[in-house]
C-alpha cells in the first residue's frame, strides 16, 4: 500500500470535482436562483481541500499503481466524491441533514438515482444541475473502473474482458487507465451531446434536456422533476430515452467499435444479443401481463412496459408509469430486472448478462455432464471456451452478491420495513437501480427510511458500484497487511 | 436404457406399497372407520398392477444399471408411489378430486408436508395412517436415493459422500443400493421407534405417536392435528420433536458411526457443526427478535423460536406457532431456513448445508484470490480440499435451484397469487418444507391454490426432492438418446 500515491490521486479527484462545481455555480448565477453562495463556498472548499492534499503528497517519481493501491483509489474515491458531493446540499439548504445529503451524493455517484427528496421541482436550478451532474461524473468513473481497472484486478469474471481494452499496455495500471479513458470518454460525452441534441429537438428546455441526458448516459435516473419522465407524458421523450437507456446499458466498447465503423456490432456480440433478447422477453411478458388491467390500449401497454423494462433492466431508474398498479407477475419481473442489470463494461449495475449467461451456461454443463460423466466438456461464450479462473470469479461474485442481499434485507426488516419493502429497497440499492417496491415505490422515495437503514443503503450502493469485491476487500485484515 | 430392467424395479415398488396399505387397512378394521373396502380396493389394485408388471418383466440375467436407468427408477418411482398413493384418498372420498389427491401423494412421497386438507381430523384413522405413512416410506427412499445413489452419480456435489457409503461396491448401482439400504434402513427404524417410544411416555396416543413419528423422522410434517403440534400444546412433546427432527436433519451415516460407538461424531463432522451453529444463531435472532411482541415471557419465545427453527431449517414442517403473527425479520429468517435446509444425506430437503458451505468458502476464496493473485488455494471441508469438479457441481445445483425457484414463482404469480405467497408456495414446495407464508401460511392449507399452481407445486416438490438434476435430465432430448 502506497498511501501516499494513493492520497495524490484522490486529491486530483476532489480538485477536480471542486472545479466541476463550476457549472452549477454558473448556472445558479442565470438563474439567480438564490444556490450562487453556497455553490461558490462548495467549490472553493472542495478544491481547496484537493489541492492542499495534492501539494501535501508531492509525487516521488517512482508511482507505479499495484492492485491494492487501485483497489484503494477507487473505493476512497467513491466514498469521498460522495462526501464533498454533500457540500452543494448543505450549504444551500436543499437538503440540511447530513445523512440524507450524503445518501443522495452516494446515490448520484454510484448513478443509483434513489432520492430522499419529496419535492425535487423546488430545488434551486444550480443543485439540480449538481445533482444530475455528480451521476454523469460517476458514469465516467464506472467506465473506467470496468473496462480498464476490473479486468486487470481480475474481478467477478472480468478478465474476460482483457483483450477488449484499446490500450497496448498490459501489465501496468496507470497508462492504461489514462489510455482507455480518453477513448472512451470521448464514446460518453458523444453520446451523452447526442441525447441532449434529440431531447432538445422535442422541445424540452435545455436545462431539462442537459440534466436528463447528464443522468440516462450513466444509467443514474435522477429527474428533475416529481414524477420523473411521467412528468412530460410524451410518446417521442419516451422513445429517446428507451433508446439512450438501452444504449448506456451496453458495453462501450461496442460502443467504440460502431464508432469505428463495425456496424453490425451488436448482432456479433453473444452478451449483447442475449441482453437485448432479454429486453425484449420481459417486455412481452409484461405487455401481455398488464394488458387490459391498467391502461386502454395494447399500444399504451407496449409503450410503458418497454420504457419501465429498459430503464429497470439497465438500472436506470426513470420511471413513467406506476408499475406498483401492474399485476404482481410484471412486478417481480422488474425485480428479477434489477438483479440481473445490464451489460458488463456499460454504466448499469446489477449482476450483468454476462455473468448470468456464464451461470445459466454452466448450470446447462452440469445437466449434460449427469448425462455424460466422461465427457470433457467447457462453459463457452461467444464460441470461445471460458478459463476456470473467470467462472470461479463469477461464482464469486454471485455468491456475495446474494449473500449480502440477504444479509442487508435482514438488517433492513430488523428495521421495521415490511418484507416487500425490505427486499426491494435492498436490490435497487445493491443494484443501483433507484425506485423498488413498497414503500420506496416508483412514485415513492428514501425519506422515510429509519437513518441506520439509509446508511445500510448507501453501503449497499457502493457495494453494488463498486462489483462487491472490490468494497469486500477494504474490509479484510489481510488486505492491510505489509 | 434398459426399458425392462427399469419397469421391473417399478414393479417392485408399486408391489410393496400395495402390501403396505395393509398396515391402514388393519387399523381400519380396528376402529371400524369406515375406509376398509377402500383400503382393501387400493390394495388389490396397487399390488397387482405391481405383481402384473413384475410378470411381465421376467428378469434377464444380466440386468446391472447404468446411470441413466437409476435416475429413470428414482424419478419414475417417486411419480407412481404418488399415483398409486392416491387410491385410499379417492377411493375413501377423504380427497375426492384427483388433482388435490395427487398432490396430498406426492407432498406424502416426497416428505414435503403441504396439505390440501382443511379438517385433518374429519379423515378416517386408516387414511390418516396412510397419509403419515406415505412420508416415513418417502424418507426410506431419500435415504438409499441421497447417500447410496447421488453420489455414486455425482450429482450436486454428492461424490464428496462417496467415501462414507457403508459398502465394499463401488462400480455397481444395485449391490451398493441394497447394502447401504439395509444398514442405513435399520438406524431409520430404530430411532423411529425411539420416537414413537417418547411420545407414548408422554401419554400421546399410541395412534398419534405412530403417526408423527412417521413424520418427523423424514422431515415430513404431516400431522393427524389441525393444528399440528400446537394441538398438544405440551413443552415435553416440543422438546422431544426438536430433538427428533434435528437427528432426521442430521446425515444418516452420522448416526450409523454413532451407533457404532463414536460418540463425538457429530462435533467432529463439518458438516454437522457448521448446521448446529446456524440452527443456534436462527434461534437466537428470532428469540431477540419476537422477544416482547407476542409471547408474554422469553423462555416461551425460546420454545416457539426453537421448535420453529428445527421445523423449517430440517424442512419437516410442523408447527406450534403462527410465525405470521411474528415481526418480518424472523419470518425472513424462516424464509431463508427454507433455502438452505439441513444436511446432505438427512432426509431433509432444500439446498443442504454442505452445499452453502461450499459456496460461502468459495466466496471467500475469491475474496482473498483479489488480494493475493498468484497464491494457489483450495476451498476446503473438514481440512480436506474440495475437488474443482464437486464445487462445478454444487454451483449448477445452486443455480438451477434459483433459476426453477424464479421461473416457478412467476408462473404462481401469473396464476393469480400474491407476491410473498408465491414466493413462499415455491420455496416450501422445491425445499420440501409445507408451510409457507401469506396464504399458505402456518395456519392455512393449499386448498385454495389455483389447479394450474397445485401441479406447478407438485413438480416443484419433485424437483427437489430428486435434488433438481434427477428430475431435468429426465426433461432433456440427450438424456433419451441412443
Amino acid at each position: 500500500m502506497q498511501l501516499r500515491v494513493i492520497a495524490r490521486f484522490v486529491a486530483i479527484l476532489v480538485f477536480s470535482l471542486g472545479i466541476s462545481m463550476s457549472a452549477p455555480l454558473l448556472m445558479s448565477l442565470i438563474y439567480e436562483d438564490g444556490s450562487t453562495q453556497a455553490l461558490i463556498a462548495s467549490m472553493l472548499i472542495t478544491s481547496s481541500v484537493g489541492l492542499l492534499l495534492f501539494i501535501f503528497t508531492k509525487s516521488q517519481e517512482n508511482n507505479q499503481l499495484n492492485h491494492r493501491d487501485g483497489i484503494a483509489i477507487v473505493a476512497l474515491g467513491w466514498v469521498m466524491a460522495g462526501l464533498f458531493g454533500t457540500l452543494p446540499y448543505l450549504l444551500s439548504g436543499s437538503i440540511p441533514d447530513f445523512t440524507n445529503a450524503y445518501f443522495e451524493s452516494v446515490s448520484g455517484f454510484t448513478t443509483t438515482g434513489a432520492t430522499i427528496l419529496s419535492d425535487i421541482e423546488s430545488l434551486p436550478k444550480g443543485i439540480l444541475l449538481w445533482r444530475s451532474q455528480t451521476q454523469w461524473f460517476g458514469g465516467m468513473g464506472i467506465i473506467v473502473f470496468s473496462i480498464a481497472i476490473l479486468p486487470v484486478l481480475g474481478v467477478g469474471g472480468m478478465q474476460l474482458y482483457r483483450a477488449e481494452i484499446p490500450s497496448p499496455v498490459v501489465d501496468k495500471l496507470k497508462p492504461r487507465i489514462s489510455e482507455t479513458a480518453k477513448t472512451l470518454w470521448k464514446v460518453y460525452v458523444l453520446i451523452t451531446v447526442m441525447e441532449i441534441g434529440l431531447l432538445f429537438a422535442g422541445e424540452m428546455s435545455l436545462f431539462d434536456a442537459v440534466c436528463h441526458a447528464f443522468t440516462t448516459m450513466p444509467t443514474g435516473g435522477f429527474s428533475t422533476k416529481n414524477a420523473s419522465i411521467a412528468h412530460f407524458n410524451s410518446l417521442y421523450f419516451d422513445c429517446v430515452f428507451i433508446l439512450f437507456m438501452l444504449f448506456a446499458g451496453i458495453n462501450f466498447s461496442l460502443h467504440y467499435r460502431l464508432i469505428k465503423g463495425d456496424l453490425n456490432v451488436f448482432g456479433k456480440d453473444s452478451e449483447c444479443r442475449t441482453f437485448l433478447i432479454l429486453v425484449g422477453i420481459f417486455i412481452a411478458i409484461i405487455t401481455l401481463n398488464v394488458h387490459g388491467t391498467v391502461y386502454s390500449s395494447l399500444a399504451k401497454t407496449f409503450r410503458y412496459a418497454a420504457f419501465q423494462v429498459s430503464s429497470i433492466i439497465t438500472t436506470t431508474g426513470f420511471v413513467t408509469a406506476d408499475y406498483e398498479k401492474w399485476p404482481v407477475l410484471s412486478q417481480l419481473v422488474l425485480l428479477i430486472c434489477m438483479f440481473l442489470g445490464a451489460m458488463a463494461g456499460s454504466t448499469g449495475g446489477g449482476m450483468k448478462t454476462m455473468r448470468v449467461m456464464l451461470l445459466m451456461k454452466h448450470g446447462y454443463q452440469q445437466v449434460f455432464r449427469i448425462i455424460h460423466p466422461h465427457a470433457v466438456t467447457a462453459v463457452k461464450l461467444g464460441g470461445r471456451p471460458v478459463p476456470q479462473d473467470v467462472l470461479s470469479s463469477v461464482w464469486g461474485f454471485f455468491i456475495l452478491y446474494l449473500g449480502l442481499f440477504v444479509v442487508a434485507t435482514l438488517v433492513m426488516a430488523g428495521l421495521g420495513l415490511d418484507m416487500i419493502s425490505a427486499i426491494a429497497s435492498v436490490a435497487a440499492s445493491i443494484g443501483n437501480i433507484g425506485p423498488g417496491l413498497g414503500i420506496v415505490g416508483p412514485t415513492k422515495h428514501y425519506l422515510l427510511i429509519p437513518e441506520a437503514g439509509k446508511w445500510v443503503l448507501v453501503f449497499c450502493m457502493l457495494l453494488g458500484r463498486l462489483e462487491i469485491y472490490t468494497v469486500i476487500v477494504l474490509l479484510t485484515p489481510e488486505f492491510w497487511k505489509k
